[in-house]
This record gives structure tokens, sequence and C-alpha cells, in this order.
């Protein structure tokens, strides 16, 4: 039986779609899950919902508990059990318990899901209370808890990326005064800085206070509790600060193994999400991808992805054939009532990849200009000059906005020009669009560029 | 100058498109532009919208006046000019103007952009007063002012498609009582009936009686005016009848010019926009387009595709050279709280096409399940036995549902099969969609069976 042992270290998006795909097709398969905390399968990306107030139960988060996989799928979750080692020669893991015991469990295939968490620079003061990262559900609960028992007022975020900004909303929603501190020009630095300019925008409209173009170094604290962040340009009182720095891969483990590392040190990986060693798979926000535009690795932590990359490597574990063909840079937000959306590359992305490019950015209405409820849309576009590919765009817009990005996504993967989006039969009806669609607008004025 | 003259008869969508690109690439051009109605460059869809009163002003759905267009653009729109002859030999149109004069007026290139009108079958009562179908916004005005002035109580539509259900809508708005007589089994036939039968269940419950698999053969009438609708079935007593049968392309006029038709009547014309006269074009609801996927003539008439084609039209008017790539058959539209979307080929299309086809059917959230605001969505996919290949989709869902018909859109011009859409990276967030966008959802059991 244990001769085709899968074991999972990591139970939320990747590990779990993997688990559950093993299943699926090989019913009889020994799969034993070893997560950290007491939750699986959870939403990390509703966490700011949650602690906004949006959502009320932390339970509405989690797709499927620890209970459901065991009971309904029979897969041996066992929650509260860190994995502390892998030792890939006698193909086992080190695990600490919740009860502070060491075991270790024998693999056969073995899937490393470990995730990510917040990047914090080694500042004075980091490491006080008070100060927050959001990775796993129970860093949310953490949050969650904290503002209910402590009741704080001032909030910094550090950071301008989506959890940043999403937390800041949070935050403003639960009634505390917001500001945020963010190192480049302007929030949302995945957008260019034009974009970003909209962005900053809406922010401010939400009262949070901005401080662009500066730098956190370090954190004031009493009695081992924040109390201000302090920048390059000021000091910030803050009962409570939330760090929006972007994360980093959780590739500790995979190192110490002799597993190879990619781009910012996420695992490395081959399409099939195998390892450099060979019965040793990743996947999810642990490890490097690609960008199918540039071809180049990249590293992008997303719950679309982790779910994909999850698939693929629970149908190669299953012994079936899947290959992830990596990513083309989609991401959404939703800021107080902007929604924010991106794919492709951008322009400082486009600059160091030697790509010759034009742009085209465009203002107009969501739905009919005459429909009720119609709203401004901001969309950029970028192409390449001479062969006239598609390169990306970014959008900045109110309701019905966002997904609209999802045919520039389709259209980056499938390699279609500018002209080629021009000419798409996408829909039109009062209530959903003007008869050109934004992003036909946006490419019919770039097209001229090209 | 008049060597150069270009006479454009219609100016609507794709007359005026056609006339501004040539305005734009020629600024000395000479462009005349003849239309039987007052108006030009108005939007034909927002009539039911302006009917049900969601839309106050009918100004609000001209996007240009011909006065714009004449003190704007130097185009010379000439309105209350209906042509009612082409005369190819010689080079110019017969005109009969507003006050019942006939005069004609040369043309170096011709642009027949006549539109579209409702189909009617020629049935006992048919043009009686109180019986409306839509085309051009004096049309639309028309029913505005007969609702206002008659205060008619009881409606019957006839016919279940866009314009039928729209206009349905509209008029449960407005307080009446409203029944609709549809022929197939469900309203909404570009739909499979499957799908199509959760959209006769939004009207139902929007409180409008529906009379299926029912065929209209007449009207009854009393002094001229209509009194009733008289099925195979029934006679149902109505104050105002809507036409909502499909449309016919007005293509009249060039055939008998003698030009060639194509499909249903629809003027043929190459992908440059051009009929079978070599200075005569044609665009927008009166021509003949292709379906990109099935590679067949197909008749299509929505304000994109007139729009697109004006465009090129006009482009290779101006001495420039483009061509219209044909229709995927994306068309949305939104019955009260409904979302309805489709693209691609549908079943019935499917079977007389010949090809081997699976489908899944699934239902999913529209946001994340635990998000404020999510709601149902079902979504049926289509794809080739064998080749993989995506066919085609059909979306019914509540708010956020339809747009995300474009992705299947922009996948089916692409040539993408259906494990292509499973890799698409489609944007994520709880506001927006769960982590799998239902279009995936649907991809991944549909793959199952191909």
């Amino acid at each position: 039986m244990s001769k085709d042992r899968v074991v999972i270290v990591g139970g939320d998006a990747a590990g779990m779609s993997a688990a559950s795909k093993i299943r699926r097709e090989q019913p009889e398969r020994e799969i034993l899950v070893l997560e950290r905390t007491d939750f699986t399968s959870y939403s990390a990306c509703g966490m700011p919902y949650f602690i906004g107030g949006l959502v009320e139960n932390v339970d509405h988060l989690v797709a499927r508990s620890p209970e459901t996989f065991r009971d309904k799928y029979n897969i041996d979750v066992r929650t509260g059990h860190e994995v502390i080692a892998i030792d890939p020669e006698r193909q086992q893991v080190a695990i600490r318990t919740r009860e502070d015991e060491e075991v270790s469990e024998p693999y056969d295939q073995l899937l490393i899901a470990t995730g990510a968490c917040p990047f914090c620079p080694d500042v004075p003061g980091s490491h006080s209370r008070g100060i927050f990262g959001l990775s796993t559900l129970s860093s949310g609960i953490r949050v969650h808890q904290f503002l209910a028992e402590e009741k704080p007022r001032t909030a910094v975020v550090v950071g301008g990326g989506y959890i940043g900004l999403e937390m800041a909303e949070a935050l403003i929603r639960k009634g505390l005064n917001v500001s945020l501190v963010q190192h480049g020009p302007e929030v949302m630095g995945t957008l260019d800085p034009d974009m970003g300019a909209l962005v900053s925008q809406a922010l401010r409209e939400a009262e949070v206070t901005l401080y662009l173009s500066e730098t956190m170094t370090g954190f004031e604290t009493r009695d081992g509790r924040v109390t201000a962040v302090v920048t390059d340009r000021r000091t910030l009182p803050a009962d409570v600060v939330i760090l929006g720095m972007g994360v980093r891969p959780n590739s500790e483990l995979a190192a110490a193994a002799g597993l190879d590392l990619g781009v910012k040190n996420g695992i490395l990986v081959d399409d099939r999400m195998r390892t450099s060693a060979s019965n040793i798979w990743a996947a999810g926000d642990c490890v490097a991808t690609v960008h199918r535009l540039s071809g180049e690795p990249t590293y992008i932590a997303l719950g679309t992805v982790a779910n994909k990359q999850g698939l693929v490597a629970g149908t190669n574990l299953a012994g079936g054939e899947a290959r992830f063909p990596g990513v083309v840079g989609t991401a959404v937000s939703k800021i107080c009532r902007v929604e924010v959306a991106r794919a492709g590359l951008q322009e400082k992305e486009l600059k160091k990849l030697d790509f010759e490019y034009a742009t085209a950015t465009i203002t107009a209405k969501t739905r009919a200009g005459y429909f009720p409820g119609s709203g401004k849309v901001t969309v950029k576009m970028l192409g390449e000059k001479g062969s006239g590919r598609l390169l990306g765009a970014q959008i900045v817009g109110l309701e019905g906005s966002a997904k609209r990005i999802d045919t520039v996504a389709t259209a980056l993967t499938a390699g279609m020009t500018v002209e080629d989006v021009i000419d798409l039969d996408l829909s039109y009806a009062p209530p959903f669009s003007p008869v050109w669609d934004p992003v036909q607008t946006a490419a019919r004025q770039l097209v001229k560029q090209l």
C-alpha cells in the first residue's frame, strides 16, 4: 500500500486541488495531507472581506473542511502537522505536531504546496505585536480578533499591492483612520504609474491617506507593541499595521532538501510541476512559473494559478499527463468602487525585455452611455511595433470594468495582434457595453501607432 | 469633385461608421448620406429601454445628430430622403423626399446601409393600428407615443427573441399585462431549449404569461385597430402587439438593381463589403455575412456587426484595405434580472452541419460563493469530439454572468480547444468570480466527454 503513498505538504488551494484530483482518478490511492494550521481549502483572497465585515463568518471562506476531506473523500488530512524537513534519500518527511512531538512519515511521491508568506524587511520592531501580514486563514483570524479586541483606531498599511489596498478598504470599512505607505510613485505597482494614479485617486476619495514614493524603514514600539511606522520621511502613529509588501515563496523546506530554486526563490518545476527530484512535485504560491508572453520565468502568487497547478500536479501524480502552460499575468481587484485589472506585460517589463512597443489609453463607458448605471472606464493597451502583437492591457473603472480583462488574457494566450482584437465578435447590449467594447476602442486607438 | 463622390443609403450604425471613417481619412471627400427618417447614428438596441422608461429622453439614444455630422464633420446628411431605386448603369439613385418630390443624385461609389425590418407573416389584420415592429428610431418613438396616448392595458408580444423579450420587460415595467407567444418550445431560440427554459422561467417570474410551441395565425381587429392575437390554439385579447419574430434585410433596393443576394436575402458581399457590382458596397443589417466557425454564410443583424462592417466599408471606400472576417455568433441580452449570452454554434446548427459534438452544463456562482451579491450562473458548453475544439457556449445567470461570453468568443476566434480554455489565465478575485471562472468549470466538465 505504502508503495504508492502520496504525501502532500500543505492543505490549501494547490495541495487540496491535487489531492482531490488524485482521489477522483484513483479511489484507492493512499493520500496523506499534512497541514500546519487548522484549515484546508480556504479562500485566502477572501480574508480582507472577512476582516472588513462583508463576510460575516470565517467558515464561509472554507470550501471544504479537513473533516469533509476525511469523511467524504477518504483523504487522510492531518491538521496541526507542520513539516519541518524533507529527506529525499529516505523518502520521508519530518513533522512537528500541534503537541510539539516530532514524527516522520514515508512517501513514495511528495507534493510540496507550502504557499507563500508576507514579505517584511528585517527592520527594527518588525516582530512587534500589532503588525500583521496575511497568508494563512489563521493569520486573517488573528487580524480580525485583534480589531475586535483591541479596537485600534489608527492603521497604517505598508505596501500598495492588491492585499494592501483590499486591507485598506477593509479597515476603512471598520471605521479606522487608514494611511498607506507605498515605495513606488503610485499604488498598484503591477500597473503602469499613469494607470496606478487612477487607483491612488480612488483611495484618496475613500479617505485613505497616501504616502507615495516613501519607504518604510522601521517601527516604533512600546512594551513589544507597535506604536508607529517610520518611513524615510516621517513617523506615522499606528495602533495596527498591515504588511502588503508582497509575498515570498515558502521554499525553505525545498531548498534545505537540495531542490533547485528559480526566480525569486520559487521552487523550480517543469511544466508537469515536477521539481529537480523525480518523485517530488511542487505547486502553488511556493513555485516559480513561466510567463507565456515573454517565455521568461516569473513568480506570481495567485489562487487561480495555485488551483490550476494543483490540478496539473494531481493529474500527473495519478499517472495522467497534464502540463501547466504558464501565466499571462492576469490579475483583478476591487478597491472601494473602483475595479482594477491587468494582463500581459507592463511598460517596465517591456523595457527590460527590449520590446519595441506602443501604448494607447482611452476612456469609455461600462454600458451604453444612456443606460442607467453606466460609468467611466479607462483602458490602456500595449502592443508590439512591427508585428502588431498584443502585449497587454490595464483597466481601471467602475462596475463592470474588470472582467473585460479576460478578453485580453484570452487574446494574449492566442498570440493575437491588436488588429485581431478589433475584429473580435464581442458581445454588446446596452446594459453591458457600448457598441464597441472599451477593450476594442483601446485597440482601435493603439493600432494607429503600431 | 463629383468624380469621387460617395453616396451612402442609410444613416445609422453601418452608414455613419463608414461616413465617419471616410471623413477621418479623406477630409475633402464628398460624402452624401441619404436617410429616410429624421435620425442618424442612433442606438436601435436602446429602444426597449426608452419605451420601458429606463431612458427618459429619446435624444439620449442618438450618438450624433444630422446637424453634428453636417456642422462638425462636413458630411452632407439629408434626412427625410428615401432612396427608391438604384441605377448602377447611370450611377445614380432615385430619391423620394419628405415633401414627396422625386429627385436623383449621382454617385461614384455607393454604400447600401439600409438595415433590416421586423418580419411579419402576411396574415389577416397584420397592418392594423396597434401592431408594432421595432426597427428605426421613429418606430420606437411611435410605440412610446402609442403607450402614452392610448394607455393600452394588455399587450401581446409575438416572438421570443431578444427584441421580443426586451419589449416584454419594457411593457411589464410600464404596468401592462403582457403575454408572449413563441413558436418554439422555449423562448430565445438562439439558445438550446434546455438553456432557453431558464429564460422562460425568468419571464414567468416577471409575470409574463408565456404561450410556447404556439403559432400566431392572425389578428382580430375592430375599426382598423387590433383587438386580439389569434394563435393556432387560442385568441389573446390585445390592446397593443409587438412583433419580435426576427428581422429581414432591407435588400429590395439592391435586388431591384440586379445585385446578388445571399442567405436569407441578405445582400451578398465579399469580405471587403463589396457587392456583386464593383462600385457598390453594402454593410450592416442588410447584408449576409460568414460564420467564422463553420465557414458557412449566415445572417445576423446586430449593432456591433453593423459598426464593424461600416468601418471596414469606410476604410475600403477611402482607398484603404480592410476585411471583415465574419462573426462567431456572439449575442447578449438582459431580461429582468437574468443575463443571457451565447456564442458559437448551438446544437441544432451543429446537427445540421454534421458535427460530432458533446455538451456539458454546469451551475456555478457569479462571484466567490461567500461574497455578497453572488448569484447563480448556468453555463452550457459545446465541443467537437476528437479534435476537442471549442464550438460554443451559452450562459444564463444573474448579474455578472453575460459578459463572460467574450472569453468564449475570443477563444472561438482563436480556434482554441476546450482544454485550452481550462488553461486560460482568467482573472479572479472574490467580487468577480469563483477561483475557477464558470466558463472554465464548464470546460473542465466538457473535456471529459470529448
